[in-house]
């Protein structure tokens, strides 16, 4: 294995700017915990009966509201790998500018996906590439990883 | 963008405060696990084939195992997250005081939110507010992040 | 708390061997999108109607995409929960060999897991048993993070 100095590493530009965009990737999540409740209330679909007892309706779903749960499923499946790959990629001392421009891509790819998916619904291929774009820089980020550390 | 000695921050007490609640907040995560397993076996409700096969029942579902799904699920969905966001949180040189306290308060919410939702139902706003408490704070952290990164 | 230097810890080889571990296991959770992905066609078993349309199929489900449904959300349950403690275990200074033999035998469980569960089914305890080594040793880490941190 290769020898990499992370003291020096951690005070590159590049740590500040995957602290950043952590936080914006991490509030687009929680947003969709905002928008599911949202959802649940405006189509009175609660999936817990205390819940639905409160508010005097049934226990049911809608799709309007499993759209916006299988969004966030698939946030949940590919944000919090990122995160740790992420991590993981830029200890291996990628250039700066491949490396910002693939966590900017990332980010964008699953803002995209989000609102072609649960917000504005457009049809395929518009999630797929959106999805296909952003799991193909995870698949890069640890393909790369496992190269500079073999 | 700021520059911040992450290496000294790295020594700050804070940190070994943040990777102590890591580890509650992980075995509070794992034991959701073996509280479904626990609720699978007493309701006889396997959803594998092969498990029911194992103990000669059905492939069904049952409210109580639901229960406790839903709030694993909802572990899943905020404390992978509050981990990475309170990372990044923590390397904008916050006040250990205030930082400190936010994690606290932070898993002791995420305790009671299981507790209300999966072994002793209380009614509402019980849920709402523990789970409410511990969002806004991982909302502080992302929000405070951006700002100091922007 | 104990008084620990991060800064050395961060230069030793078993975060270069944490790190090489982060890829492998995130690849593997991506490779279950795939074959998510790859059983929806084989299938044609969709969720969203603007895909069952784009196919001219019914929106329906079928045993074995939420076969390898339920494998992907143990991996979501356990990996990306792993990463961070691992992490926050790894500062607590353990011997290199016990943790780097944790780490490779986590990672085999989880392959092995997978295997069983949704590539070709063997009968339980397989699953039990590889599932059970990981969840083990993610216990282990978590435990010896408090007792160190405490």
């Amino acid at each position: 294995m290769a020898q990499v100095a992370f003291d020096s590493l951690l005070e590159q530009p590049i740590f500040q700017i995957y602290f950043f965009y952590v936080a914006v990737l991490s509030l687009k999540m929680l947003i969709m915990s905002v928008l599911t409740a949202f959802q649940r209330i405006i189509n009175k679909a609660f999936c817990s009966p205390e819940d639905a007892v409160h508010l005097k309706v049934k226990v049911k779903s809608h799709e309007d509201v499993e759209r916006v749960r299988r969004a966030h499923l698939n946030d949940l499946e590919n944000i919090p790998v990122f995160f740790a790959l992420c991590f993981a990629y830029l200890t291996t001392n990628p250039s700066v500018f491949l490396a910002s421009s693939l966590i900017r891509v990332f980010t964008a790819c699953r803002f995209i996906h989000t609102i072609v998916y649960a917000v504005v619904v457009i049809p395929q291929p518009a999630r797929a590439l959106s999805w296909g774009i952003a799991f193909s820089i995870t698949v890069y980020m640890g393909v790369s990883t496992i190269l500079h550390y073999l």
